[in-house]
């Protein structure tokens, strides 16, 4: 049995008559199944205070699909359901990871929130991510000195990426917020229409991550008025820009931690988490980044909460963000026996929604964000556990060493039914609505480059990309990517963007992406459209994503292999990454999907059944 | 492969140093693995703040089977763990729910909890549960008058248990606490040494989960002077006693209820969730059941919070209760957007341990009581989800239309496999501190008995109560169900206990019940022991449970079936739920398990390799 003959359901428009309801609301809720696959009874069980409640459905038959309908009463702000399946004495669930034949716990039951969902500008964006030392230095940065924490950098040295070596965080190769500005042709030119920098604050490093202040922009950057210049640009283009602001600590040169480590009275003490002796907590044990002790509410105040703090400010002119990416967000907040992790995200939430009508917040979560995410806290995550890990374990090179963050293996290597089981297992149990608000990334500025992982193969690189722009999530490209730079780990991706070496960029690669980005705007279903699994095999991934303005067919291939069918009526090819895609004609039982002799990804009008 | 040879772990003393550790120490955590089944390297990972972080393991050979040991700092109160296991590229990970070929998120994590465990006497205990209105009549009870509301039956009357026949709940019988007390030799015959009545406030039905005051015990029931009567003559045999409190609700003829709704301005009118027009939010639609409204402070008081409070004041002579089942208590404090659910169970277990060194505090939860289970709230659960459902849909007759609460279906018939997942599943979610702690039932006042389920086969009741004392898990007897009781749900199984009728008793089941809690008492494996499958086949489910001071191979089998082979060294028999078990012989290829001729559950002694 093809897997299109599976039960489905998801959050998408095809089975959920309204993806953001209100508290109290009734939503209808559809279940397709096929008349080859005989299905006495469906029923819709929700919990309703933590109770079990099932609410019966009724079935209409479109020529060999049934369509299961039911009334969901929005009960609780994330009302979870699923569906119970009767065939006889067998009884299956059809839950956000798919059917299950046996009991099981709600941790992957479907969601409906009843809080605001991410804004529509987010969820059909793709976000293009710039490390500012590295991204692009105008003239104006040649002026700067070089501060005494710095080791300075030509534009074409090597970067320093060993963790032990003292000089990486230090090398400055001196990329400005003007670099950026002069560069937003090329953003445009990738199909990106939200810039995400990394921070921006000064702070005693290339990364900034370990900001002295919050109060302004670093001078080395250009100060507030060159933010406020690319702001302005961005905006003018119709684009959208995010901050990066860390909560869960800062550096040990911050104004705030000078004062409080100075004077036990001083009113920032409480701000960090001292113990009576003096020493204090920190992120995993670097005693330059200082943790933030957001139990205290003043510390809260001029961090997330309010339009004066600093989540606030930046909201507004001269820097006027549309939103942030929140650094740590994962520990933010907790620390041993407390955690006010939640009570953080909704105040930034809360703080972003109060001075912008549409803010996006991301939160930084590299693991499982599940109850982060849900509710009234992030919008959604960078999804490194639900898409990055899996699909590099689907891509990766025999030699490659690269590592999912923290492990000590390099990331193992996964056949197509695996990986997918992966994609199924994330996306259950963060959801439909935070999978979809959340990025799809290769890798950042924190991992190894995807081109690296794949050991420089640029044809499974654009594999790699396919997915990252066809399956739910919004693609957030780490800038270099898109021109096949390389790197082995986060620090060693890092890597300056070569504009004066032209004949280094992969410019094919380049090319797919805009075409991807292209796609992505023009295809309702690629931003918005459910998504079913049409063939797995160890070297094959094809899924469908479905809007009722129009789907698609996806065929990713990791290696060449042979033509297989498909019970849909796939016809018009949209895209490919390479040459050689061309339309199919579906005859009565479905659509050949042509073989390949190598990587390759392509996408096909999916005409309506 | 035998099951034998997966690598496990679990929350047991083989495999964890300290089950109970406090917030900062460090517990040592160890996987065991076979000769035969080669493992490069294992990997503790734990999450720290919500950031994974791995530790490394340390291996020694001992025989046929490895030992991978790691030292788990207990970071927050409660530490999520797991195991990276890897061999060569391939990776898999080592959950509470077993073995993972991909990577998912941390639902089924194993979990170390620094809050205080559940007492000893709760975790090796066999609890007996009593439906006061129909366990026993005293001398006295003939002496009161019946209640207005009241429809009287005789003790041998049918039992009226049509959901719609409004006589269901008002048909009284006229059972007394003195009769429990008269009959204390019976529950010690069964093997049980805690004794739980369902509630004993006055309450205008015969099942008295609709309170109409807190302050006292119901004439009808003896009155004060008799619960004290029975809590002495339980705790003079070493016994406990557990009441029985509804938290989510009041009847409508509650004192509190009654003043709340003759005027707004009463103080008791916050105490329950009144709408400006005078309707009030109730347990599901039932009008006669007012749902207390915990987001207020003063119900909170008056309720679960301080020695006087209800929660309180019963913990304390002349009742002298040992702990608590909190009934509903999975919707108590849940109503739409409000949920301070965790509150109120922290706020019951506070109280309790105020008053008493050693309470013990079980919420019904028919459901996924994950969240509300694992920390500082309820001990445990009524295990239905669990292990009441799974059980069932094993050993369900064809004919039985017994429904897991609110389900449209019967229960599900399943394979030993699929019941296996089942079990698996809810272990690795609840974890198995919560679900060593919580109840193992086979049924309840609220469902089908156990014996109806199985279609009259005694045969099998008798496998099924095997489960029930010998999986992870506190047995609780539902009263009546050792005699072979019936009830198609739970108003019908609600039928008196027929003690001048003994000729209708099933002895030879009641003296299985007795050897299961003497095997219980007198095998430590039983109450501590770890867990591993060992064999499963659609009609056999064989496992060990192994301790530091013993262990045994338990078969269970729902028809007759053949022999096998384990791979390990089972020798005494030590019961048997039919005639024929024999000691066993290992040899050196393991042993041979003999097969059977129908339905049977034997235990016998793991010699220690």
């Amino acid at each position: 049995m093809s897997l299109l003959h599976l039960p489905h359901h998801d959050g998408s428009p095809l089975y959920v008559s309204d993806e953001a309801p209100a508290l109290g609301d009734t939503v209808t809720v559809r279940v397709r199944t096929s008349a080859g696959d005989p299905v006495d009874e469906i029923w819709l069980r929700t919990t309703y205070d933590a109770e079990p409640v099932f609410h019966p459905t009724t079935s209409t038959t479109s020529g060999d699909v049934i369509w299961w309908e039911a009334r969901l009463p929005v009960h609780n702000p994330v009302t979870h359901y699923r569906f119970l399946l009767v065939r006889g004495e067998d009884q299956d669930w059809l839950t956000g990871a798919g059917l299950v034949g046996h009991d099981l716990p709600d941790f992957a039951d479907f969601r409906l929130t009843a809080f605001p969902e991410a804004p529509d500008w987010g969820r059909d964006a793709v976000v293009y991510q710039v490390f500012p030392d590295r991204f692009a230095r105008s003239d104006a940065a040649a002026e700067h000195a070089t501060p005494h924490w710095a080791v300075p950098a030509g534009w074409d040295d090597e970067v320093v990426f060993e963790g032990d070596d003292p000089r990486t965080p230090l090398q400055l190769f001196g990329g400005d917020l003007d670099g950026i500005t002069e560069h937003l042709d090329h953003v445009a030119d990738v199909g990106a229409d939200v810039v995400y920098t990394t921070p921006v604050f000064p702070g005693e490093s290339n990364h900034r991550y370990n900001a002295t202040t919050f109060t302004s922009v670093d001078p080395l950057l250009g100060g507030d008025e060159a933010y406020a210049r690319l702001s302005t640009a961005v905006h003018a283009r119709g684009w959208r820009i995010l901050g990066d602001l860390t909560t869960n600590h800062t550096g040990d040169t911050h104004e705030w931690f000078i004062s409080a480590r100075a004077d036990p009275d001083d009113p920032h003490r409480s701000f960090y988490c001292f113990d009576d002796d003096g020493s204090y907590a920190c992120w995993m044990g670097h005693g330059t980044l200082p943790k933030i002790n957001h139990a205290n509410l003043d510390v809260r105040h001029a961090m997330v909460e309010g339009p004066d703090s600093v989540v606030g400010r930046w909201l507004r002119p001269p820097y006027d963000v549309d939103g942030w990416r929140i650094d740590v967000a994962n520990m933010t907040g907790r620390l041993g026996a407390t955690d006010v992790a939640h009570e953080v995200a909704r105040a930034v939430r809360r703080t972003a929604r109060t001075l912008r009508p549409d803010p996006w917040v991301i939160g930084e979560h590299n693991h499982d964000a599940t109850g982060d995410v849900d509710g009234d806290g992030w919008h959604g995550t960078m999804n490194y556990s639900g898409f990055s890990w899996p699909v590099w374990s689907w891509l990766r090179d025999a030699s490659s060493t690269a590592r999912p963050f923290g492990r000590p293996a390099a990331v193992a290597r996964r056949d197509g039914p695996a990986v997918v089981d992966t994609f199924r297992a994330w996306q259950g149990t963060l959801g439909w609505r935070a999978t979809t608000a959340s990025w799809n990334i290769l890798g950042s500025h924190d991992s190894a480059r995807i081109r690296t992982v794949v050991g420089g193969d640029a044809g499974v690189h654009r594999v790699a990309a396919g997915l990252q722009f066809t399956l739910p999530g919004v693609p957030m490209v780490f800038a270099g990517d898109e021109i096949g730079l390389e790197g082995v780990n986060g620090e060693d991706s890092r890597r300056p963007m070569p504009w004066h070496r032209r004949d280094e960029w992969d410019t094919r690669t380049l090319a797919t992406y805009a075409d991807l980005a292209r796609l992505r705007r023009e295809q309702p279903a690629l931003r918005r459209g459910g998504l079913r699994w049409a063939h797995v095999d160890a070297d094959t991934i094809a899924h469908l994503r479905e809007h009722p303005d129009g789907s698609v067919l996806v065929v990713a291939r990791r290696a060449a292999g042979a033509a297989f069918t498909l019970p849909v009526a796939a016809s018009r090819h949209l895209f490919g990454s390479e040459p050689g895609g061309t339309d199919l004609a579906p005859g009565p039982d479905g659509t050949q999907v042509p073989g390949a002799d190598g990587p390759r990804c392509d996408v096909w009008v999916l005409d309506t059944e």
